[in-house]
């Protein structure tokens, strides 16, 4: 089984792609679970890995909004740092931190990074493998994730996706890019055909 | 009757947003006209200007592909010069020249600009005033087309539009913004409905 | 004899880079007449053009600074057009709105623009020609002092030059790009020299 | 001792900015000991390695060039992953390999970065503390080298810094930021002295 995390929105948006995009998805898509988080660091993994102890899914895949990229961005890396430029959603800035004292420095993804960016390329949506998940409640829930599920010797393979603004979210900011709604979905739904072997 | 011009792909482009937008909705778009030009200075503008001769049209919507822009960006200003950073399609590569000897320093756009990009962003489509059309064959061709209007006094509304690269052009190009080709021809859409006045 | 102007501080910026080269610079070129002008559309303009009147100038360059760039860059085009994004230093922020109504769309620098990017090429300082001087107070001016002098007939040089960021202003924002202030100092100091024909 | 690398030059640049800062600045910090390594996978890592074990330093700062950013950048994390964009300078272009079969996903420099940004600041030196140093040499040096003064047990400290393109090497390609080689050497020179405890 699949389970696929999304935001709620943070900062000053008052959407977040993901959360959109999982809205329209998880209708047509009922074989996948889905699980809206907060935008709060450590609050989001532990809502996170509940649900994994819960539900037990083969692929974990979390979603994450990142404003001012202009493609779909597969996360190879979940860092052991947090330095939050601006406030989580419980007026938390954390700076210079460890997410887990005593953890390692990193933990790749293991989900098929490369092959998922070949997928959606192939596919016609704008795609590339990131190698920083930036430092802020993505990275960190990424990271508690990963260590959970490391620590517990779990067989899940889990992993990190950033998607772009919508185009709805940039009309008055235009000189940020964007990605249409329906490529979002398109490109959310492929990542879904492959880890689940129908690609 | 509407006129619109695209371009043929320039430069290491193997397409212009232009065309393949144009290509799709002349299909369905019976009652506008829609001609193709070479990114050629002076000979884009020469075909041009014959056709505005030949069928009179109430309205001239030259289209031209901004690689780099995140946005429809209708152009307000034509400017009297040419200062080309690549070669144009026959191999051309001027530098500091005017267009038009003799002519004004710019031509203000005669399309209602900020009512173009209103329509646009109330569709949800990214747009934003643009105030400058560059220095290569886009801004040589509306500028050519907007003086020879004004030289002969036809009573024809005449402006420029850029689009940016179509989702498709950006796949190994990774970090450069697009639009999605439905959003592109939606947006196109939208303009040729408000010209028309049916919108 | 030569006048050059600069702007105060505009916005969130407690300093304007044009500001701190010209107190520094001033020091040691008695020979050239500074003036500081306020960043307020039509005012400053009023300022510098009486100035103009009184001092008759052989030549007038206008600073501004351009926050983003990372090059220094002389203007070749001042347009009649405003479009104000924030509100100038008395509150103003006029939308679409000509300068001068009536007036033509653009005026031409009548600096040697190129002659003053090669200097400054040669001399190891980035710096190239803008074709947009935006549609905030810096252009205003720009296309306030243009039109006086064309419309008086003045013999009188003119135009527009714009200066990155000093390092100094980007230390608490970290992505924008900035020139140090000896290189912006040296820079200027060439712009004169050539203006002078001491170069 | 003090023991600083940076590399030749690489791609199509015709110098490297950490090549001509160090040539400035180790005529007069005898005490430093500085050596330019190939821009070459492994070889590099291996030239430093062999001279760390023959001159036993109690920190190793590796510097290298990062074009296309405004400010120094000391590195967080060096990454146990190659993704080679462009070829190296013997003509080696990996793609999605380790560096270190076997080694952690990363580690984490070493060096008080945080300290090291706010010395530059306060020096008015453009500094952000940097999360990715990206997927090339110089990531692949920087992790080589944690990795064998990890796992050989030494007392050293050792963590990467990129430097901006130098304001002469943008010249012909001028919306890329850079830094004034004076500021280059001034950064390198606190950077210096912060490590010898002199600050």
């Amino acid at each position: 089984m699949l389970l696929i995390s999304y935001f709620e929105p943070f900062g000053r948006d008052p959407l977040n792609s993901t959360e959109v995009i999982c809205e329209e998805i998880k209708r047509v898509r009922r074989d996948v679970q889905f699980v809206k988080l907060p935008t709060v660091f450590y609050e989001s993994g532990t809502v996170l890995t509940s649900l994994i102890k819960e539900v037990n899914p083969d692929t974990v895949i979390m979603l994450g909004q990142a404003g001012g990229r202009a493609a779909i961005t597969p996360e190879m890396v979940a860092l052991n740092w947090i330095d939050a430029r601006i406030k989580d959603n419980r007026g938390q800035k954390p700076i210079d931190k460890k997410i887990v004292e005593g953890g390692p420095a990193a933990y790749f993804s293991t989900l098929p990074v490369r092959k998922i960016v070949e997928a959606l390329t192939k596919g016609g949506i704008p795609a590339r493998v990131s190698y920083s998940a930036g430092t802020f409640v993505c990275n960190a829930l990424f990271y508690q994730v990963m260590h959970f599920i490391i620590e517990n010797r779990y067989q899940i393979k889990a992993g990190f996706v950033h998607f772009p603004y919508l185009s709805g979210q940039v009309l008055y900011r235009e000189e940020a890019p964007s990605l249409d709604l329906a490529k979002s979905i398109e490109g959310l739904n492929l990542i879904i055909e492959l880890m689940e072997g129908s690609l």
